[in-house]
């Protein structure tokens, strides 16, 4: 059975008593259980870690590029400024999907650029947790490739 | 049953003919059927279009914000210079998803930004045809909320 | 008895629905219907039209340098992008005046520039359909002069 | 009866004599004599003033605050300058009408850029001494309303 | 015998009557003539036409890649400004040579860059009508290259 | 005893009633009155004013050099566009410490930059009227060393 | 009585050693000692500690939400870099001031912009240690509030 | 007898006290000792003035059209930021030379462009009190031709 | 007979050698051979001369201002940075063509602009060694007019 | 004996595996078995460390304060946008000599600053692994300085 | 007695003939005798050279630094490129005085910047041949100094 | 036995005697010295030159092409603004080492860029003299590979 990391990045701990105008009610939890039961669905394995620290997150995207099939990466606030994430990403063979919660093209001027998603193989931004479950369902197509 | 217009831009016409190793060998006679398959699990009706006019692509805005109930637009090119489209999407209320083939974040400068997935819910990109079906999920859901 | 061409561009046969807090509650006829009324007064003869394809406001111009004394323009989002309707301004002798409803200069950056005004004599801006009123004194003053 | 304000800042003194291509022949005096008469007709009494002193406009800014119902101004050059000025009008609650006498957008590009027309309701350019008279007209309509 | 088109965008229907002193005193007529006279010498059929239409362009360019042998295109203002016409250039085969009939380079900064020049083989301005001559000239030894 | 001069610039003379939710419900006044008894507790005389005119505050700065022990300035919108003032700062042996009412750094762009700051020891923004207690806290100690 | 923490970020653990022209000859114990006396008049408790891990930094933010009243932060150049960091202060409610020992605004360019600051409730800069001293003095003010 | 004002912006009445190292150990006075010396071998009458007031140099360009037969400036600060002085300077027939006693090109980038050097003749810079000798000896040719 | 000459600027002694995938087999002989040719049809005389030094080719372009009828510049990688040579042929009252072997607006943005071709009449862009006989086709055409 | 600190930053553990295109073949222990062997001809004693934790990085700065007499450091991604380790190395006293790999002028834009190069005393790139020796060959001449 | 170079760059061997609206009908030779005149009134010898190679520029500058005791320079089109000719000047402890004879700050925009005035003394600008007798009037006073 | 150019381009010849705090007091010949003597333990033939014309330099350069094995350049300032010299490079096979005495990184903003340093393998900078000895280390290698 395939294997998915689905890494989320600085703050996203909070989920759903930081700003739920921008971000929902929704905890990290919460997102952890929909997305396991619909990886029962593509017959996937998954592995939803968080954390605030960029070296971790680098050090998890390396550990994805000798354990996984592909990644799913919410890296937040990074993404607009880590060109150290963008690297370990392009040192990955894997497909990537990026995702965020709000849709970044309509924030602050500073959140349009992704360094991280120029490593990916596609964007899902804007569709809250539901973006999730969609990474997960083209993962699978992708994985299957 | 509620209706969801896809609405397709400049050069899309073209699709599997054009430049495949960016937009990949489905046309958009494909793309429309797995809509179609798709729209029939969800409970939708959908009506896709494609124009090389923006003018058109504005009418047809109009129209979606009188006749469906949700929108899911690929203005290719023009996303990335059509303020007019922008304001037309803001004229409606329904929920609206942008989808590209491509990764926008990974290709030319100038397709970096979005003034239409300003005016939008979310957008997905970079994920091929695929992200039309994935829209269409996202979108079920957002009617139903 | 001389007569005016209003030409009016993308998304204002929205006007009355669309966004009511920035472009107010009044639609494109009742425009009419207040430039009509003011046009009698001043014995001009007015021909108002509305499109949202920028080649059919080319075309109008065109058609506005053979016809018309002289030429009122919203060009609304077109204002900021369309040098193709500056060039097709710039081959007029006419008297040219830009109105736009909502104030432009107080709005998002990308409005602040308006490629039409620079080929027109003047521009009238915030003050509602008011604009077009004041636009049909100030062009009856021109077209004497 | 309403009192409007009409404010006018550097140079305008020497109206009528200085680089009349651009702001034509008519003298200050001349636009206070059409003013007034045009007052009359809107049944409004207005306080034409100049001064070259940043500070004395804005004085004039917050002495209108508490004797005026309306305010036109032209600040000239500091209009692309004085974020004072801005924030002065910002300080008031009444309707501000901005004129330019020449068409700011098809001079230097550091015309283009307005920072009181931002603290404005509108902007009036480009229409010469008859730019104020539409102004009062507009105005008149707003005290009313 | 090889067919070339040749499109003109917004504008060039006036030609002749427009700005002669930076567009000339021939007509599109003149210039088709002249192309006509030239492609017997050089054993090719044109097919000169002209639109403002930004999609009538593209569906034209469409067209060209299923029936044309060579591409001259002079897109007026919209070379400036049209992503979409540059994806349409992109998805043909044929060699294309873009005309200017001023020097694009000596004019405003806005008219400096070149959207559709990115897509085309070569580009040839500041020359006139004589402009389409050469570039007949040279398409003629491209295609049989 | 030590003097301190504390300046003012354009519209604080409006403070209590200009834009509550930015600037507090205090007065001038009631700030003049909390410095003048913080004063008396770190044995110090003050003396504060308020001018709108650029050039009536670079007087006073003159003045504080030859009769100031420091310098406390709120030289409000002057601090962003007035490179006199920071001229005429430079020319002080003084400390100066600059304080502004609002955070400048989560407003208008242009209001980050502040000329007047590079030419001050310190900066205090964002705490209200409380700013200027702590800058005469911190001038006391900066005096006194 | 009200807890709050003092976040310091990196290379703040040199301070006294570092660059002293800059930074002064204090060290962050003296800081410490001084903030601990201090509080005690402001009847406030203290919790400082420094970190050179912007990750570590964002936890500690995270866990003064939950147990601190307010929060002083001197992030060091994280602050013109971190948007985690804005991130993790929106998502508070307490009161935040951030310290700069030197004056940004007089220092290398690339210092004069704070992400930071923009997500706080105001900001010192400037004054050396005596900086956390006043913050203390306005978060007690702001806690009471 | 011809005669030529001198013009002196803000902070130039410190000369001679204010930052040594960069404007020179002479004052204002000894300059106007050294002009007029000068003037009387140019056989000039000279007028040399000094203000802080933005407005007041403004007023005083105003009399130099009626009065004057040419004029030097040292806006100081001013050159850099005043659109106004600009157009003051437009605004004038006479011949115009603009002074700077430290080289502005060589020192922070706000100082290396000149709105007003842009409505002078010439500029001289850097060449400390020499340069108003200069400028009067050029002044005295221009007048003469 | 009308002289033409023909300057070539530095690297084009490397033609035929060099990146032919961008520049092409043929070298600098061969292309003066194929102008021979065709100078002989046009009736033309012919100097064609190359150098890498900045300064020879102004030196050149003043010898063709007293010798030549015409002139056609190729100064690669100097059209982009030179000034000199933009002023050295803004010097000349003759006609002149610019020519690049490879597109320029496809190529790296440093290389999009060119200050030469501002002072020319016109460019020929990416034909390769074509480009050189359209010009002189072109320039037969000015020269006679 | 002299200590030199090899400090490597994040995805520099991949060495070997990662895009060897653009870093080769050779690992990180090559690199340190390499440098190992020459810094005992060097007479140097060498420590090498790898982290993909800026953090960490910070950490061994100042740990190399203490304990090195010599800094070789290749930060990767972070170089580009850490002003915390600029800082970092701007209170070391050591001679500090940054490596990169592959020649980051050669790469994109965002590699071509370098925040940390700016507080070295020189920098090495594009030399692959040689360029580790070579600057352990620098490092030895300046400690012996 | 104390010699001065003048060294004059690209297209001043034009004068005279070159754009006389901008330049003036003088010569180089007119402006050689003119010195020439000028520096027996101020016991100076001069050496007035022109060349359009900016290597040949650079080579006379480091010949100044050996025989000459001022420099006088008007590079002409490379003062606003030359980092050479900068570093150049920059090597020399001659006082420098750059000249221009029109005034660079009223031209295109790419004349406002000068690379070389950064390394001189001072400059003057715009008052046409006069300027360099201004010039050697203030060299010769710093020569003395 | 290989051969290897070692280009140096403006100000260079001054080595020693110019700013010696920024290039050290060694001059060209002891660089000179000092590569022979380590040429002969890597067996190489080195031939140095020296000019301050950037035709030289290219000339130089496209004689490497022809005669050397490997090219060492120190272009100086050149390096930042010469697009010919790139091109001449990109024209050669040879290995290519850049070397820059001082830390261009850490000097002015126009330093920071190397047009000639993208078309080479790698940089050295900052290290002085030795910079040369460490170049030619590694072209030893490259030449063997």
């Amino acid at each position: 059975m395939a294997t998915v990391f689905i890494l989320n990045g600085p703050n996203l701990n909070l989920l759903g008593q930081r700003e739920p105008h921008l971000y929902g009610h929704e905890t990290l939890d919460d997102i952890e259980a929909m997305c396991r039961d619909h990886a029962v669905d593509l017959d996937l394995e998954i592995d939803l870690r968080q954390s605030n620290h960029e070296g971790v997150l680098i050090d998890w995207v390396h550990e994805a590029r000798r354990l996984a099939d592909g990644l799913i990466c919410n890296f937040g606030a990074y993404s607009h400024t880590s060109i150290a994430l963008h690297d370990a990403l392009k040192a990955c063979d894997l497909p990537v999907i990026e995702v965020h919660l709000s849709n970044i093209h309509a924030r602050e001027t500073f959140r349009h650029a992704s360094y991280t998603a120029q490593a990916a193989q596609g964007m899902i931004a804007g569709l809250g947790p539901t973006g999730y479950r969609l990474a997960l369902t083209a993962l699978a197509d992708l994985i299957d490739a």
